[in-house]
């Protein structure tokens, strides 16, 4: 047995598919949940994703082995207080924040000598849905999970939250927090604000109706990610704040530079640009298919 | 027999695939076929797309009943005064360009009375491959072409071009020319904007290895876009120049928006702009599921 009794703070997407993975795998004994929504919990259990729950997060994490928190980022200055007290002594944390600076941080405030047993974690893995009744046992199959330790970080727990990602499929790296922040904020979380940005701007138009009724396969790829949980992007833009506030800068200027090309007909800058990034995005492409 | 003697000036992904599906159906008896390199030609002979070519674009539709003009959108202002002598009494001249005001205006120059046998059309379909290589006869089944014919037009020139999409799978749409070009703007023209300056910015950034490397699904489909034909998309910008700049004008507003709110800690703000977006992008996923 991997993991005797887990303990999963926020049953959602990534907490229920993460439970119904090692269950599956029969590398957990006991699972316990918690959950702000007390029917999301007995969805769990109906589903057999959890074994019992608890709606206090104190008790759920008493005797637990391992707990995850998978609950939004702008909880985790909350729970993290709430759970410490409880801990049993060899208790191992984690979470799956798609920031890893502010929980750091957090972490590290509220837990003090015992902020050696907490591993950040960041699973590159969901859907634009969201949700226990979404998950499913094969989310992180091939996907990556970060893991961002810390010098302080214990040996073995950093081993064992490793572990328990690879079981479940995923390839697990280590990264440095804030390297891990600055590469999410350019490849994920500024994605996300161009999407929500294009479909808020192209609702607002007064073409909004064939705008969308005459979009194309491209579009539909290009904005789907606008489709994602509000309120889980709403705490990551100020879970990594600066990151993501830098990246919309960079962003904006490249932009502009597109903008004055067209309004200057500077034909040799634009083109350079479009070839510039064509290169680029098929050098990925290549390297996608070769890893795959 | 739809189409007597087709001639396709610009044998690429577009031209190519029209030819296919029109021979497929048995719908034309000769198509020649006009390009700038003898290599596209020889391979479209060779691949059994066209009958016969000339590197002359004078040449290349003498006798023909219906001219595809399938060359990038700069080439139009050379192409159109080349073709116009060369043209029997009773061709029907049509194009695929992305941007229809600029192709209008030069024809109507070029063209003076013989104007309303020029049927402006824009097919919405293809691929980030392009050239003849990459043509294939299904390519605009279930997709969009739309139509600006102007008052002026021919009713049977236009009837003729209609058909000729419909019988190739094709869902034929007439729009006015600005409506066109203010709708392609915001639906295609601008997310490519946004694709190519993406990669670009992300492609000038330190992390740029890891960013690359740890990127996941929903960035590939978004930035897919930006492997598209660098010279084609120069073109578009240029012209559908004012659509484009103003839904760039637009969209950096937005941008600004979310960049204010997360700078001023508005949440309330932050996440209206995500809850609309998400709102408005699951009803056009929905509107697609019914259409489908």
């Amino acid at each position: 047995m991997l993991i005797e009794h887990l303990s999963i703070i926020g049953v959602g997407l990534i907490g229920g598919s993460l439970a119904r993975a090692l269950r599956k795998a029969k590398l957990v004994n006991r699972i316990t949940g918690c959950n702000r929504n007390e029917n999301t919990l007995k969805k769990a259990i109906e589903l057999d994703i959890i074994d019992d729950y608890s709606l206090n997060i104190k008790d759920a994490v008493i005797g637990a082995d391992v707990v995850v928190i998978g609950t939004p980022l702008s909880t985790t200055e909350k729970i993290f207080p709430q759970i410490v007290a409880s801990l049993k002594p060899s208790a191992v944390l984690t979470d799956v924040g798609s920031a890893k600076g502010s929980v750091v941080i957090t972490a590290q405030k509220v837990m003090g000598d015992n902020f050696s047993s907490f591993v950040p974690g960041h699973p590159i893995a969901g859907t634009e849905q969201s949700g226990v009744e979404a998950s499913f046992a094969e989310l992180f199959v091939d996907h990556r999970v970060i893991l961002t330790p810390l010098d302080v970080t214990d040996a073995s727990a950093h081993k064992l939250i490793t572990k328990m990602w690879q079981v479940v499929g995923a390839n697990v790296i280590n990264l440095d927090v804030k390297h891990h922040d600055d590469v999410l904020a350019a490849t994920s979380h500024l994605p996300h604000m161009l999407a929500y940005a294009l479909v808020d701007c192209l609702a607002g138009m007064q073409e909004r109706e064939d705008i969308f009724k005459y979009a194309a396969g491209g579009f539909a790829d290009f904005t789907r990610i606008a489709s994602s949980n509000p309120e889980m992007w709403h705490d990551i833009c100020f879970s990594n704040r600066d990151a993501l506030l830098n990246s919309l800068e960079l962003f904006s200027a490249h932009i502009n530079s597109i903008k004055g090309a067209i309004e200057n007909s500077d034909s040799e800058h634009l083109l350079s640009i479009f070839k510039r990034a064509k290169q680029v995005r098929d050098q990925f492409t290549k390297s996608r298919n070769q890893s795959e």
